[in-house]
Parts: structure tokens; sequence; C-alpha cells
């Protein structure tokens, strides 16, 4: 096996020219710039922009609700940098505005994709953000395609199946159908919401039960998180006649696929169901259309309300968790207080929790957080 | 259900203000730009750019190997502007360069991954790329982790099954094990290499046999392709100790793996390994190190050697397919026609593919296109 070492010394050559089409970056072969750095109880963010007039930091901690600027000062090299007080335990996402243009960070391999978006992150090391991290056991995500009869076609979905699923091929789990937003698709809650992540650390710390996660397309004009050549469909679906055509896929396509091609459990009090925003008004409707089906029903940050009657039926049919969650500051933060008010009057028990905060990403991981503790116990 | 129309206008309302930190965009409210535009054989990138002195494009098509760019001009509403004659059918990658900075393309949905960088996506359609767009019949792609002894940590994979690997239960694949260059890692060969489309429409066309297909990270210091926490090995894989811990692990770990978690044929003949740069050395070095295991080898521009009498080894074990490619002008070229060379004169029937080009994506995927052709047949 001797003359492998010529492959290694060849190897070593490629490496340094392996990446395709290297000079798409502008400044190639300067000295390496380091950003973001956190030093104790700051961070310093560096770009270097020879011929830039103006630079900027935009980051989504720095005002309330979305984000704010601050300026950044040219320093030898033609590197710009800031250093911040380091905000609390998180993960943020900012970019730099060069000449009213915004820029990613080119030293930063942390990036997040919000739909059409990738945006460099800030991880902020703390308690609040302990489960965001990779744990040491993984679980399996996975992105099959179910097809549907109500929107008419094959579409994709992220499922998360917990570590140990493929050693133990004759254990059977509960479920958790998981609903982005209107502006998300099925990679959100992966992406932004560090769903693997955090049922990966909560089940290694005993703290969730073992639990697949299945995150869907809730978009029914979409196909798929949008690539190449992936159809959308042309159809009003406000319409009457398509109102509720997602929540009906949701409940007689893609749990009935979930329960076919995967191990779980298939009753009411092994399937939950939880969503933010317009995935709450899903979590919702579905909750109300089909009251039989999940047992907890988690809407976050919900864009969606219940009539007293149909909170009753709910209650009849059988709940075993109603968490009901939302920012102080969101705005859909009065719509989540009056269905409190309501389930309050039909006597259905449930969780109101009320976080700090808005309509935002940093809600919505803490949410999954906690809400993951308390699902079928 | 009358009142769910609540629900549905403030959907509506939602749909809008989805997106977190909608302020990381610097120009929001402003009229949509479109970008790129492709009108007959031109095509057109616009930005709006309100305070650059100097904007450019840089295209991996411009010039040879690697890119070039070309100046970009300022016209109404600060919207820089190039209308550019068409290139031929491919996928190709840009960047704007704004005052020296790069900058991703806004409005484009279009995004590939190349380790730590998010290129926007050009793509010309045409009968070249006719296979890298979304078939009708969708495999699912999936990220296990296995534990590997060797390397001393549970790594992740990226694993394609076949469209009706879920609805044919007692049906067994063939496997083919794709390995991806020094700059990349487990999501290479999907992001920029296409490799789940040009299953899907090889597959749906009747072209390819349906078949698994194994990605795993071929740097065996990192854990999975890079996020939070992530951790490196920091060990000198070049030292006589680690030389072949990876191939070692692909071998012995990864395909008993498989073997055991998917349905396959476990034999030679429905083995095929295929590699580019660093993955080529791999994809040698494995089918020397492991004569018996795989019967279809596809070293693509391989940065790797082999002695006659290795190459003698390997006839002797049997092999169904030596599928060698390379680009003319690839930096790797003559180590290509050097194995071609050996192959022959140890009279190992070959395929030495030969194309136009260098050490390029687009290489890659014709690549592939080719050879998944001739597998398993």
């Amino acid at each position: 096996m001797k003359k492998l070492s010529l492959v290694i010394a060849i190897l070593a050559i490629a490496g340094s020219l392996q990446a395709q089409e290297l000079s798409n970056f502008a400044s190639r072969g300067s000295r390496p710039v380091i950003s973001p750095e956190i030093q104790g109880d700051s961070v310093t963010f560096r770009l270097k922009a020879d011929y830039a007039t103006v630079v900027k930091l935009s980051g989504s901690w720095m005002a309330n609700p979305y984000g704010g600027t601050v300026d950044m000062t040219r320093g030898e090299n033609n590197i710009w940098s800031v250093k911040l007080l380091l905000p609390a335990p998180e993960i943020y996402t900012y970019n730099f505005v060069v000449d009213g243009v915004a820029v990613n960070d080119p030293q930063n391999v942390l990036v997040q994709r919000d739909g059409t978006r990738y945006l460099p992150m800030l991880f902020v090391p703390g308690e609040r953000s302990e489960n965001y991290v990779e744990a040491t056991k993984h679980g399996t995500v996975s992105h099959p395609w179910y097809d549907s009869k109500i929107l008419g076609y094959s579409r994709r979905l992220t499922v998360y199946t917990p570590y140990g699923y493929e050693a133990n091929p004759k254990k059977k789990y509960p479920v958790l159908y998981l609903l982005h937003g209107a502006g998300g698709d099925e990679e959100a809650w992966i992406s932004m919401g560090r769903t693997a992540q955090i049922m990966d650390n909560l089940i290694e710390k005993g703290l969730a039960e073992p639990m697949i996660v299945v995150m869907p397309n809730g978009n029914p004009g979409q196909q798929a998180a949008r690539t190449l050549n992936i159809p959308e469909k042309n159809i009003n679906w406000r319409s009457e006649e398509f109102r509720n055509a997602y929540v009906n896929s949701l409940c007689t396509e893609i749990v009935p696929f979930i329960e076919k091609n995967f191990r779980v459990i298939a009753k009411p009090e092994s399937r939950a169901i939880a969503g933010l925003s317009m995935g709450g008004g899903h979590t919702i409707s579905a909750s109300i259309l089909y009251p039989q089906l999940f047992d907890y029903i988690c809407p976050l940050s919900a864009a969606g309300q219940a009539t007293p009657e149909q909170i009753a039926n709910l209650k009849k049919a059988g709940v075993k968790l109603y968490f009901l969650a939302c920012g102080d500051s969101d705005f859909l933060f009065e719509g989540s207080k009056a269905l409190d008010k309501t389930l309050t009057e039909q006597g259905l028990d449930h969780t109101f929790f009320v976080s700090d905060g808005g309509h935002t990403w940093s809600n919505w991981r803490l949410y999954l957080n906690t809400f993951a503790r308390l699902l079928f116990k």
C-alpha cells in the first residue's frame, strides 16, 4: 500500500483547489478575517470591504421588534468592524449593509435558511440556548414525499425520527405534527426552529419522550421548498372550495401516510399538533375539524380563533394538553388572549404560556423547547 | 364552520408579517426587481443598490476555468443591470460585487450550498440540464448518523432511497456510494450535484436501475456539515496511523450500517463506488484496499493513482464497470491519463470518459448523469 502516498500528496494539492468557481468570491488570498468573534461579554463583527463608503451592521437583537443597524468603522487593510455588548443567550441573525446593500458574512459558516433568504447566525451560548446545539445522540431527518389527491400533487415532508429508531425495529413512537407560518416551508422548523437539536437534547436528557416529528409544507400552493421548477398551483386557496384544503390534506392524507410508513402509535393520545402563526391557525382548525384526532394541541403565536361551541366540542372529544403560547408584544397577542378567554369560559383545562417579545423564532424555539417536554406523558 | 372565516382574515394579515426580523433586508417596501431574467437567448441580472459606486457581476461561466466579472450599469431607481448572452444549458453560479464586496442576489430563490458558501444559481434549460430539475416521482433524502469506532464519533450521512422504496417493503436495492471532494461534505452531491433530481429523472425515464445512493462525509475530521458546535477532530489524518482511516470507516462501518438499516442487495455486483477529486482518490483507495467489495468503480476527476500490481489484483477480484472520467483542462487530467494507461496495460476493461472543461460541478453532474445509467445492468 506504500504507493498510496502519492494519492495523499495529490489530495493535499486538490484540497486547496476543490471548491468550484472560486472567483465568485471577491477577496481571495487575503488574510483571514474573523467574524463574529465573541470575547467575554462582547462580540466583534468584521468585514473586509476595500471600496465601500458606508458599512453598517444590521442585527435582529438590536431593537424591538425586528432589528436595527449600527455603523461600522474602517480599520487597517479596509477591514470594517464594530464591537458590541453580547446580547442575551439565543440565536440571532444579522447581516452587513455595504453602501446600502445587504451582504452576508463571508466568514461565518453558521447560516439559517428563511424561505428565500439565507442569514448568518450569531449564537450566544447560555441556559436559554443550550438545547439549540448538537446533542451527542442524533435522530434522523428525512424528506419523504406524499401524494395528495386533495391538493393535486406529490408534496415534500420533513420527518424527524428519534435516536434509536433504526436500532429498535419493533418500537412504536408517538408523533408530533409541527406546522410552520405563512412565510415558511417544510424546512423552516429544521433550519430556524432547530427542531432536530431541541428534540435530540430533550430526549437525551430524559426531558421528553422519544417521538417522531412531522413537518409538512403548509402552503397548499407549494409542492415543496422552492427549488428548480417546483410548480406552484395557481388556485385561490381562500375560496370556499379550497378553504380547508391543506388542513384536510394534513388530517386525512399526511397522518395516514405517516402511520403507514413509520412505526407510530396510531391513537389520539399519541398524536400532537402544534404550529406557529398561520400554522397555529392550522392547528386550531385541525382541532375543530377533526376533534378526535389529536389529544395534544399547541397553537403558538397563532393566527386563529375558535367559537365557544367549537371549544365545547373539542372538550367533549377529549384533550390531554392544550398549550397556548404567545409573546406579550406579538401583533397577534390579543387573539391569543381571546382564545384563552374562550377556553377558560368553556372549562377546557389549558396552559396560556406568555413570553416576552413578539412574532419571532426566538419565541418559537422557546415554545417547542417548553411544550415538547409535556407531550405523551 | 362559518367562524373559520375569521381565521382566514387573520391569516391574510399574518402572511405579510410572518418572516422574522424583516429589517435584516436593507431595501424593504421597494418595487420588486426581477433577477435573473431569461428572455430568448439573453439573461439580465439586476440589483438595487442606491449608494454603490461600482457594481459588477461575477459568473462561473464567464471565463475558464473559474469565472470572471463584467461591469453593471446604474439605471432608473438605482437598479444596476447587465444583459448578457445566455450561456449553454447548465447550472451556473454567480454573485454581484458591490464596491468590492461579494453580494448574493436577493431576488433569486435558487441557491446552492458549497460548504460555507451559499451561491445564487443560474439555470439554463436544455438537453444537458434536463435531468437537473425535479422529476414527477421523488425519492426520499434522509440524514441518518452512523457510529464510527475508527473515527471516534457518530457521523452524518446523506442517503437517497428511490421512489417506491416505502411502498414496496419487500424489494431490495443495489447501492451506489457517492463521494465528494476535499472542499465538500455530505450535502455536496445533493446541493451542487443535483443527485436526487438526476436519479429521480433517470429512474423515472427507465434509464437507470432504481438504487440507493449513499453520500458520506469524506473529511474524517468532520462529524457533519458544519453547524453549531459540530466538533472537528484535531488529528493528523495524513499520519501513517490514520492515513486510510476514512476509507476503512467507509468500507467496514458505513457499508455494514447501510446494509443493516436499509433494504439492500448485499453483494459486490450490487455495490458501486464513485467519487470526485479527493473522493475519486477515496474511490481508488477503497477499490485497492477492499478489492472484493465493489464491482462498479467510478473515479471522477480523481486525485489518486494505483500501481500495476494493485490493478492486477483488482482485475482478479472481478470488475463489472470501471468508469474513469476527467475534464481535458482539469489540473488532474494527467493523473487520469496515467491511470487509464495502467488500466490498459493491465488489461482491465474500462471506459475513459473525457469531457470538456475542468474541475467543476458542471462536469461532475454530467458524469453522474452518464455513469448512473451503466450501473447494476
